[in-house]
């Protein structure tokens, strides 16, 4: 249940409110870091769509890509929106995070009204053990890898990992870069686009089923929404496809309660040292 | 082989000059088009990228996501770059193609210098027939359905279609949305980097697999680059995972002739009407 009135962890985290002089303003939460302070670039970019609803003529973001440049600090952070073409169907527009002059993040937001309409062609969910047979992340923080620290994220995003894809939790990589996990607001607040924003770079790198427990700073991150989630859990998997230079991509596909396919994403980071 | 000099067809088409002024200028070349005097996204992304390395002390675009805000025509076209955070391994810029009031495209563009070092994980090839069993786009246009005009593109980029995968163009569409060609210039050049940005959105929209043949104009593009490709043929392959309200992804992977992944690639783009 969400916490304080009607506003949700997740909502309040990502408020975005105008200022006397007409500015945006966020107030990053410190509770949505992934270790050392550093915020989670979903969270970030949830906070960025907010801002890029907020200007347009459309109440869902459909795509959106960030250049992470500078790692923010938490607390009060500027935003500004510039609009692009606008019509019927979509909106465009720039979003900055941060100092203008020094920002955190540019994102290009593309925003639209989404529906629950039925697929002419959805790809199917992978097969999966149900919830109740998985591993929760923030129940199991004492049994994680030395020097893996289970981050604020697992604590408000409560991620069950599928066993078949979780043997690195308990000290056995499977070789396989690929992580499986379902997935929802701890405080039970129900999926939305822009909760999928945050879900689509919430799982630890799948780099850590190649044995390899180092942070893998995100650099470029595209997430487009393709339907209204149902409410419940989601499914969440991430995939790497290329490990090579300091470069890894991971790969995310989302499900909701349903089986159908609400959201995908894909993000350049560099590659944690083996 | 190259037809004019040194400068191939696509270094020809993709050239960015700097003008007296100081500004950048493209001549955009009407044969990159993808029918109706629409040019390619993928071309387009190609000059923003040559822009982007133009103004980076690093010489490849390894991930370069672009808005598509109007369709520019054929013919002089300005560039502006707007440099971001730059260090030892990568840099961030903000292009714009296209009139600064009315721009065409904005690119997110983040530059790096690429190696052939092998992967650490890469993951492999499909099964796919050679080259010489497969179907060329360009030498069987008059089989094309009703409706479809083999575009300059496919005339400039040499598309070899698997047959696996190609029941569409003979009156076969096979339900699944999946489209495999081998590709390369049909001039000879040589794949790089920014050949990989054009090859991540050269591909007939893998829609026409499901029976599908209207243009699906691209909304959000966001191309990976990840090794430099050994010189020949390289294998691309696109795929829709979710078709519904309008909307329809395309995800391309790339390999080069050494089985390599190389790239990447995820679009939204508009469904064509069914």
């Amino acid at each position: 249940m969400p916490q304080n009135d009607d506003l949700s962890t997740f909502d309040a985290a990502t408020a975005v409110t105008r200022t006397e002089g007409g500015g945006l303003l966020a107030d990053l939460d410190p509770g949505w870091d992934v270790g050392g302070g550093i915020l989670n670039g979903g969270y970030l970019l949830a906070v960025a769509g907010r801002a890029a609803v907020l200007e347009s003529p459309h109440p869902h973001p459909v795509a959106v890509s960030a250049s992470y440049l500078r790692s923010p600090a938490a607390g009060p952070t500027p935003l500004t929106v510039v609009p692009g073409t606008a019509g019927r169907t979509l909106a465009h527009s720039l979003v900055t995070l941060g100092d203008p002059d020094e920002p955190a993040l540019i994102v290009q937001a593309t925003t639209s009204t989404l529906t629950d309409d039925p697929s002419a062609y959805s790809q199917p969910m992978p097969d999966v053990a149900p919830v109740e047979e998985c591993f929760s992340l923030a129940e199991h923080a004492h049994l994680a890898p030395a020097g893996v620290q289970v981050p604020g994220l697992s604590l408000r995003v409560d991620t069950r990992l599928d066993l078949a894809t979780a043997g690195w939790a308990m000290g056995q990589p499977s070789g396989e870069p690929v992580i499986r996990a379902w997935m929802r607001f701890a405080d039970g607040r129900e999926p939305d686009p822009l909760a999928l924003v945050t879900f689509a770079d919430a799982l630890p790198p799948s780099s850590f089923a190649l044995g390899n427990f180092g942070w893998a700073p995100t650099v470029q991150l595209q997430v487009l929404v393709r339907a209204l989630p149902a409410p419940g859990w989601c499914l969440v998997e991430a995939r790497a496809s290329e490990v090579a230079g300091g470069w890894v991509d991971e790969d995310y596909r989302i499900w909701d309660s349903t089986g159908r396919l609400v959201a995908q994403s894909r993000q350049l980071a560099r590659a944690p040292r083996g």
